[in-house]
């Protein structure tokens, strides 16, 4: 995003499900805010009340969609949510600590559910284009898919559409985050969430204080 | 669409408020399978269950969306319909009649909602090259906006958001399907619907036959 140097820092918070993010996002959150910062919590899909209204649609709904709607649908409550939440918040001076975004798209609908097509990936990258939105910082937390598995089973509840999905299904999600973080490493950083939900939050907080004072610096 | 010779006929009906566009699609399609074609008529937004589910939201949902998502979200119930039911349709060689398609977001959300701003037109421009699916002829029904507004009020009934809104919005919406005519007329065939329902009914037929016959012909 073009911004100007008195704006805010957008963090992305990405993984497959189990891998703590929720629970990282709100301790990341406490952890700043602890040091002085502002900062503006949300998730996708979601985040406004338009784009929570897709987000039951996309993941409790009863209807199916070809998948370049179901795309096409993700990409919609994300233009929704960066006009109305994430660029007012940015123009505010917060950090902005946003569960899942565009690279969510790219390994959930690219490779989980069009296993890595050419065609389904330059659908996502084409659209990708047209919403813009760009993080500054994106924490990728990595898991491996039988402890993730596990992880889900142990909270128990309701599983979602993307939850229920076979084990394939979340090993390509996986080697879709894998893709993104070997072509973009400047922007996105792995962090290992097989640690202590201790250690990761202090890897995910010293990531985020580097990126900051390296702004700060430039 | 690239589509082989074998293929059906993809026929748009488009206009604004009250020109008679859902009684004409009706006996247009009534004339064309009495001469013996198969017709599969469908409309805009909706046509499938998923995009029904969206044209619900978009026409009498309580939610309010950018204009960004509103026009991403027309695509998305566009390309439910066009995988789901239109390009099926077309290989089995029918006649699709379809009430509204691309050229109403070009209209409604690129003039009347838009005001035609560049930045919309744009938008709706690189979405619609990557949704696909162009019509063979496009039968514009064109009205001045005073008869439309007094057709609606005496037909009565609840309006959807787009019936509801002022005089200046549909002469904005008349305006854009006038500058598509203009860019597309090899695709685009304006009817006076301000004539009676036998004269406009009976130049749609003969600009759907006209078109078949000069498709056998070449």
């Amino acid at each position: 995003m073009l911004r100007s140097k008195t704006e805010g820092v957008f963090i992305t918070l990405e993984g497959g499900e189990g891998a703590g993010k929720s629970t990282q996002l709100a301790r990341l959150s406490e952890q700043l805010e602890g040091a002085g910062f502002p900062v503006f919590q949300t998730r996708e899909p979601g985040g406004t009340p338009a784009a929570e209204a897709l987000r039951n649609l996309l993941l409790f709904g009863e209807e199916s969609f070809c998948w370049q709607a179901e795309i096409m649908l993700h990409m919609a409550a994300r233009a929704d949510h960066l006009a109305k939440a994430i660029r007012p918040a940015l123009a505010e001076g917060k950090i902005v600590l946003c569960d899942r975004f565009h690279d969510s798209t790219w390994a959930y609908q690219g490779y989980g559910i069009g296993e890595g097509r050419a065609e389904v990936l330059e659908y996502i990258r084409s659209l990708r284009q047209v919403v813009g939105g760009e993080p500054d910082v994106t924490l990728w937390l990595d898991l491996p898919c039988e402890v993730a598995r596990q992880r889900i089973y142990r909270r128990g509840g309701k599983l979602d559409r993307y939850e229920g999905q076979q084990m394939q299904f979340h090993q390509r999600v996986r080697a879709g985050f894998q893709d993104i973080a070997e072509k973009d490493p400047a922007r996105i950083r792995r962090v290992d969430a097989s640690q202590s939900l201790e250690e990761v939050q202090a890897h995910l907080y010293a990531l985020v204080r580097q990126h900051m004072a390296g702004e700060g610096a430039a």
